[in-house]
């Protein structure tokens, strides 16, 4: 049947699945994996779909049109390294190999040096949407080489996610490591926006006594306006699902102790790298490694008396929208967070990133995709050197309506004992960033008393020291 | 005058004055400096002590008693690397490296392993305590081979601070790192102690409307009470003095832009990697990031409005007490945190520390000296396996009593428009860790959800996915 227009090495499930929706765009797909029976298997599953099956990675690049295009969908850190070490002799140069996988961008950027060297493209993209996404169309975030995109552009958007205006969900992000930072940051959003609906969760659940029942209709309503998103939209599916064993609702039975994969670590430590505060992600990372700690909460439990909390005696619908606009203003003010460290990142490592386009692509295909995300490439649309999102009139009208429920939520759930790291971490973050004047004088005080690290005055510059003692 | 019982490398500041601190306990001191010019100024300041001078490493190496006993105080990183290199070729086996700079305990991990190869002892140590702490006596955290810690450990006796008590502030921390590591941390907490006054600060001022000259007063007071430590000794004088240029208190006339060295950021960065919740000193380096941003929180600030603020109407002294309980409880669950990370620090590299003595050794010489770091050696010394220091009886009675307090003073913070991360982020830590139930449930089947990433169930082990379509 010819050459395959692309190759696919790794058929673990996201391989597997992106292997399959480039072959339902009518091309031939070559596929590999290291051990053969998942090869076996995908071309026993599936025997009328145009599939090129090898078992030694010089068949498969020899059954691949030149320049070859490799998609590797391997483990990241040293499966990837040591796949393209054996890969890398049987290219020419020209050929463009595509690392699909949740990769460290700074592993991309020295793969990117290495390769470059040999005269081979590396393409280091994120790929968001889980399964599904990758069977259906995924939201898809390349960065490397621009000449090389062009190459693989075409079947990249022909299998990426098509927004509800109908532009697939890809874009050129920028040089080497700036696709795997894009889709890193995603992630680390992705914690912001489920911790942030898990703590309005206890918040209706704790505070004002709401049933799974009235949960499942109220993250209904409000999938329906301003929180229009994929995670809304499957948190009030999960409050209907019955537990098959026991009758109860499942999301009961479910041990509320949070995994990671460490996506969100890497952006919380890149974060403090570049300098650019990130307190909201961070705090969602902090709550699921606490959450973890089950058998100390436990113990913890026993020992450590809270408030003393009366009954709900409020209005539950005016709480309940009071929740809502505080889960919607502290979103915005995560995103905030967000886009400046891709802003910092941008300027850091040369990528001339455009966020618009960046918010663009989330639209569909990713865990994170939501109406609102529109409204961000507005905001760059409007204003492309905008410092912060909160300063965009959509986003500051939005924060001056909203704030009264953000503070009102945070006060009730600070009284009664259920604890807001995110909440309370978006009001900390709009308070400091709208203060002219911080306290942080009294800190450079200290500091150049302690240690004579000097201070910088408000009404001349240079650096000074005072004699305090 | 015979040989030298040790040498110090490196004559800037620290360097200079540990070495006078060693010559004033009756010892001769090498002293050698990469450019001579260092060398000449402090022979020619210091005439009548027993310094030795050195212009070339083999005269200084000379010039040692065996073993030799070397005190690196040069710049941390390239220029320490840079340092060994030079020296080592002069050295025989048995002889010992102290880095007494500001090191990331992962370097002094690699060094120890390089130096052992070669038969040297490499001991990497912590000193804290400024210029004067160095002079006068620091708190010394030296982590390295037991045997080579031996060696030095009566000089380091001799020049270390003294506590209350009389009890030399040195102990032997462990292997490899762990004196850096300690020394790290130690630095995170006094992120979080600053950011914790200075936010008591703001409290004062903007809610209550306390005057410099009151907030003199109260931090005097505090000082002779549960507070009792530098910092807050420090922050009572700040407020007093007068800037020579204005007449204005100076402490007004200082940039609220607050500098950074980076330790507080490897810390926070090192408890993402151990999976340790360490929320508050996070926030404590994010808010110097912030406050750094001045130029943005200027502009921003006349845009974001904040909450319409009516005058402090309740009882002044009242409120003072309480955001004097708010501090001290923060603090306490800040160090919870802190000492949760070298526990956990301790078993993922295997240095069984002794938490009890760290405390201890805290307790004069560094800039988070303080009275109540007595309670934390208490505690250990009770229960050496205690896996939070919420849960020792002291503590956790204390945090009964001042928890309302805590509270009181986040809910009139938030809802005056005044930032304060590390006391929101402080009282969400304390009720997520005594949470036996967290909504970490809904963030498990989130994951399920989407990525089928799997949860646990309460009533049996194993892990489960669920068709929740």
């Amino acid at each position: 049947m010819g050459k395959a227009a692309i190759g696919v090495i790794g058929l673990a499930v996201m391989g597997r699945n992106l292997a399959l929706n480039i072959e339902s765009r009518g091309h031939a797909v070559a596929v590999y994996n290291r051990t053969r029976e998942k090869t076996d298997e995908l071309l026993a599953e599936c025997p009328d779909r145009r599939l090129v099956p090898a078992y030694t990675l010089q068949e498969f690049v020899d059954s691949l049109e030149k320049p070859r295009r490799i998609l590797l969908m391997v483990k990241a850190g040293e499966a990837t390294d040591a796949t393209i070490a054996a890969v890398k002799p049987l290219l020419d140069a020209g050929d463009i190999l595509i690392d699909g996988g949740n990769t460290h961008f700074t592993d991309t950027i020295r793969r990117n040096q290495e390769l470059a060297k040999a005269g081979l493209h590396f393409i280091g993209t994120g790929v968001s949407g889980g399964e599904e996404g990758a069977l259906k169309g995924p939201s898809i975030m390349p960065g490397g080489p621009r000449d090389a995109y062009e190459l693989v552009a075409p079947i990249l958007t022909e299998i990426a996610a098509k927004a509800p205006d109908g532009e697939p969900c890809v874009t050129y992000i920028g040089p080497d490591g700036a696709g795997h930072f894009v889709k890193m940051v995603h992630n680390g959003i992705e914690y912001g926006d489920m911790q942030l609906i898990a703590e309005s969760y206890a918040v209706l659940k704790q505070v004002a006594g709401l049933t799974n029942e009235a949960l499942g209709k109220v993250y209904t309503e409000w999938n329906a306006g301003e929180l229009d998103s994929y995670l809304i939209e499957i948190t009030s599916k999960i409050f209907g699902k019955r537990d098959d064993e026991t009758g109860n609702d499942l999301v009961d039975m479910i041990l509320d102790r949070a995994a990671q994969k460490g996506t969100g670590k890497w952006t919380s430590q890149n974060a403090l790298d570049l300098g650019v505060p990130l307190p909201l992600i961070t705090e969602s990372v902090f709550a699921r490694v606490l959450s973890s700690l089950k058998t100390q909460r436990v113990a913890a439990s026993k020992v450590l008396k809270g408030p003393q909390v009366e009954p709900f005696a409020g209005d539950r619908a005016a709480f309940v929208e009071a929740v809502r606009r505080a889960l919607y203003l502290s979103k915005i003010i995560s995103y905030a967070q967000g886009f400046a460290q891709l802003r910092a990142a941008s300027e850091e490592y040369g990528w001339q990133l455009d966020f618009g386009a960046i918010a663009k692509i989330f639209r569909a295909g990713c865990i994170i995709r939501a109406r609102f995300l529109q409204k961000i490439t507005d905001a760059y649309a409007k204003e492309p050197a905008l410092a912060n999102l909160l300063l965009d009139p959509y986003f500051s009208e939005l924060a001056h309506h909203y704030q009264a429920a953000l503070r009102e939520v945070v006060v009730a759930a600070v009284t009664a004992g259920v604890p807001v790291p995110a909440f309370a971490s978006a009001i900390a973050y709009f308070d400091a960033y709208r203060s002219e004047r911080l306290p942080a004088n009294l800190v450079q005080a200290q500091r150049d008393y302690f240690g004579a690290h000097t201070f910088e005055r408000i009404d001349r510059p240079g650096s000074f020291h005072a004699d305090w003692a």
